[in-house]
């Protein structure tokens, strides 16, 4: 059975619409590209890098507004004490393994000085998960592998998986991740999209949910083997939200603390040695780098941001669950080998619980 | 059918055993009392407090490790900024309604005073939800309700449902009100209990699950009327954390930002008007209130904290659906009714999700 | 000598000039009002409640964006759950002794129900420091006296000193209570008011400084004895700032923030046992209670608070020094006097250090 | 006049007594080290990386209590999540330029993974600030410049002014970079050290003072030009506290925060642009790597770290004089010049003021 989103199994989560590619891409001018290592020698290389890149492009000089969230900080996101301070993303957002987040950092900020995006400085924004069970610590991404990631981002359908920072993930002791998601509400200030991207790698196979349905106690490790380290019982989650609807840093900061709940669902538990940092941001207002006078923002009553709490929660169980779904069986360095979660067996088990 | 705790129904919750009275008690010294306010002459009272009281009430002078954490802040807890400046917990915990809880604070206070159980002054832990679609705003705690609740505290069996600060609230439009749980863990620290108590006041019927079954959608407004006020769409709720296990301030905050999970599985989404503020101690270790010399203190390795973060996620999902499962149809002011989950509806909805 | 605000002693602090009152209420449609108690039967009270009350009242249904920062969390304010959640302020503000902060809680939302001023529910601001030392513990406030503050409360001239909440606080051991100062800034977004308000009752002889002299080393407790309780080598330090400047809700938590800095300068360290609580609030922008649509609204840009933020700071410093120069010695219960601030050795000092 | 140290100009900061040293190094078995780049062909290098390595290098294995502050977040400090959750310094702490951040984040990685001195993954510390005036863009730290640094890292006394990071820095619109200083203080738990170590770049002449004699005002821009570019009017400064104090790590955060007091002593105001980060930690307490069972902690009574608040303030306050003091005029890229603090004049100053 080839692999599927999750949507196209029959499985839909919550009761919102979703966007026309059903990810991050459906909030408008949001590009996103991959740049994926997935070669044997000299070493197994099973890692990469995704790039999120908003405005088309434009982001370095018409910043958004963003708020940032830490369920649990045993991870590294850069660029965030900015965010926390003055609520403005500045640059593309990286997301690739561990070790590789300071070059994907100094990446962001050659790219952004060879290509005179940026303005003095930049604090731009890297973050990462774990992937060194599947990957030869060894294999490790370039400078210009960022920078591949950077111009091939797109819009439209998103690939996911096991690509780019996604690469070598693994979710719920299943083959992870990347994966996305959008959703589509009205609400009393207007109809907006919201989308989330998410780099899976943390959970286990006994608390994983499809739609409240114990998926995982139904495909055991008699079924399918456990896909982890046994030295690393823990992992990471990195989310990315993205809205169209018009926001303030503290709104969006709100968005982002909703993320946790479309975990909860599918699973997770943030255990202590998970990196589940969330960044949520809004491209509706605009804040020029070179803003020399009092600017009007837009804002939605806060009573109004009910809808968007649920198209977060929605989008981030369904990205989760896209991840693994889309993800196929790989094997890593010194005979590791992730699974993918089999998609019939998820349906036998849907079905058990009356789905 | 009678009222009935979750687990008296068969239905099971996680995986962990629960504590002898599945309740926030069955950490030792652990006192909970209850003040309840229910009669009809001269206003329609339906509202009450309810007392946490750790140490056998001793907490005044023997401080306890506490940490604080805010999913949504539309409510007030008191005493939040010396917890989260010192991690101390140095008074007995008060829950009541919104509009009383700085009575209770004062309460507090004049207890302290007169018991002389306190040092020079004192910051009272007073939280509380929104009671007045039931409770007519002309019925009010006093102070010697809120004595009362102290001095009735006890250990053991602790009612839930419309007692004490809960006799007015409801839950994903159900009646809702108090309940607890706890679980027993093994760690690789030692094994420990986590107990929590909820004062539950918030949710959708659209998102309510039990074990992930969408209950909610299953007892349709057709069967039972929408038990909350068509002007106040959102609500809030109060959850209090205790374990013996030895924690650092840190760590209990860790516990207390748990509780968001076990939150999200029955199915809330922390809406803007919600109040969900949730507090988490350990007993495990002592701060004199008179200390003047390097206190030697224990904490559990950080990864030995995945167990309590579970069995707090656990612990605070029971909660909730024992406050809805232990409380009973409230007619308030006005012709309002509080509707109480029908428990033979909730068998067969379990039933038909293969449970 | 007569008590005198500082700037009519000649001296100045910073460079920016002040507003016409050189007080909060420069900023329009601020009101301060205080209700004092200060009589000697049946108990020596000395305390009170000062009010400060923006939009001229209209805060309950007209709500301003706020920000929140704690130094040092010794103390209580309540209502700050949702001031850090939704950024906003919805009620007046009420500062008092700390034994009744519960009292005025409950006084503010009495008020508002019985006035018809706020929605279903409030979650009103009540801040304190501690008077126990001068005041008799059993001497309290009550719901009229903060209604009376509330209701006398006015625009122009603020009383400082031994008024309302500053009753019966002490400052760096001289007497101290309420102080206030404002600013005018020149910003490339235009010309704005910064006011600040505080109520003084920290601080040690040695640290404290005028302008930099360390006026506090010269004045030693051969010349005046030490105006505090031997068992409360501590205190606390509310402070309240306003602007009509257009800031978000951040950029409120960030002036907020800057108070920190005119403590540092007049002497303060925010030791362990102080309440060190300041709350930020800007005019510019208007949330109506019943927004129902998307508001626009008004920033500056980031780099232009630079000079918002050094009035803060300067108005911060010049109201903790005017609350001294303007407090009278005064006898509390037991016998307890707080000397004031020798205004001719206040110059005698600012000379000797080239001033 | 030769370049000095403050102290030995016989200008002197507070009243506690310094360390042997003076220096964070004063704090047992914390080393230091300095790579520099000061050179002029092909580019003008006028930048390096200081190196802060607790526990002699042992902080790999033998984890730190910890806490982490943001004054003002335009700037980066990498590997804070990790602190702000579990209160753990893991690694030694780089400080470089702003641009080199990442790489400087790369190279720690690396030496953990080339030396084995790191676990499976791990969350360096690497912090900023900008020397884009002096320095030439293209002159850049290399892996091996901080790989250099850490291992001349040494006790005893430490370079100061114009040396690893803080070569290309400007303060108070006069040279800054590197400064440092000690305190030793008597509690009632004991005697400690208290060291700061500062990376200075921020500050307006105006506001410059030195025990609060407002220097910056006597030294005008006719005695000495202005030492800052004009596009870039902000700045940044870290600050690194150590104490062998035995603090959890909230206690160690609160020394963090108390840095604030410090800088707004010596006139700084926080602005906007500037990257205001501390990190204050404690050797006393250990946390090993493979940390499986309970351990024991030693913690201060609270009220007992008045005294370290006061020494940390005057730590930081006398680090960033004698970063400046240390500090040579220095040449950089197209003409600029970073004029030193005249050492002579200064003395003038503080004479005129009484002192």
């Amino acid at each position: 059975m080839p692999r599927s989103r999750l949507r196209d199994l029959g499985i839909t989560i919550g009761t919102y619409p979703t966007g026309k590619y059903n990810a991050i891409t459906d909030v408008s001018d949001i590009l996103v590209g991959h740049h994926t290592l997935n070669y044997d020698e000299p070493h197994i290389a099973r890692t990469g890098v995704t790039i999120i890149n908003p405005r088309g492009g434009k982001i370095w000089h018409d910043f958004a507004f963003a708020g940032f969230y830490s369920l649990n900080g045993c991870g590294e996101m850069t660029g965030v004490h900015w965010i926390n301070e003055a609520g403005l993303l500045t640059t593309p957002i990286a997301i690739t393994n561990t070790h590789d987040v300071g070059l994907a950092h100094h990446a962001l900020v050659r790219y952004g000085q060879e290509k005179e995006l940026m303005g003095i400085f930049t604090l731009p924004v890297a973050a990462e998960t774990y992937d060194g069970w599947l990957n030869d610590p060894r294999a490790k991404i370039t400078e210009e592998n960022v920078w591949s990631a950077l111009e091939s981002a797109s819009s439209g359908v998103v690939a996911e998986g096991c690509v780019g920072g996604g690469t070598g993930m693994t979710c719920h002791e299943f083959k992870g991740g990347i994966g996305t998601s959008s959703r589509i509400v009205e609400t009393k200030s207007g109809a907006f999209t919201v989308g989330a991207l998410v780099q899976s790698n943390y959970g286990s196979r006994e608390h994983f949910r499809v739609d409240g349905v114990p998926v995982g106690r139904e495909i055991g490790f008699d079924k399918v083997p456990s896909s982890r380290a046994l030295t690393v019982a823990e992992g990471s989650i990195i989310v990315i939200i993205a809205t169209d609807a018009p926001l303030l840093p503290d709104q969006c900061k709100r968005l982002a603390q909703r993320a946790t709940m479309g975990i909860a669902r599918v699973g997770g538990v943030a255990t202590n040695g998970s990196g589940d940092l969330f960044l949520a941001f809004s491209t509706a207002n605009h804040y020029p780098n070179e803003l020399e006078k009092i600017q009007g923002v837009n804002m939605m009553p806060q009573h109004h941001l009910n809808e968007l709490f649920v198209a977060t929660i929605e989008a981030v169980e369904e990205s989760i669950l896209n991840s693994i779904t889309m993800a196929t069986t790989t094997r890593g360095q010194k005979g590791c080998i992730a699974y993918e979660l089999p998609l019939d067996e998820l349906k036998v088990a849907m079905k058990k619980y009356g789905r």
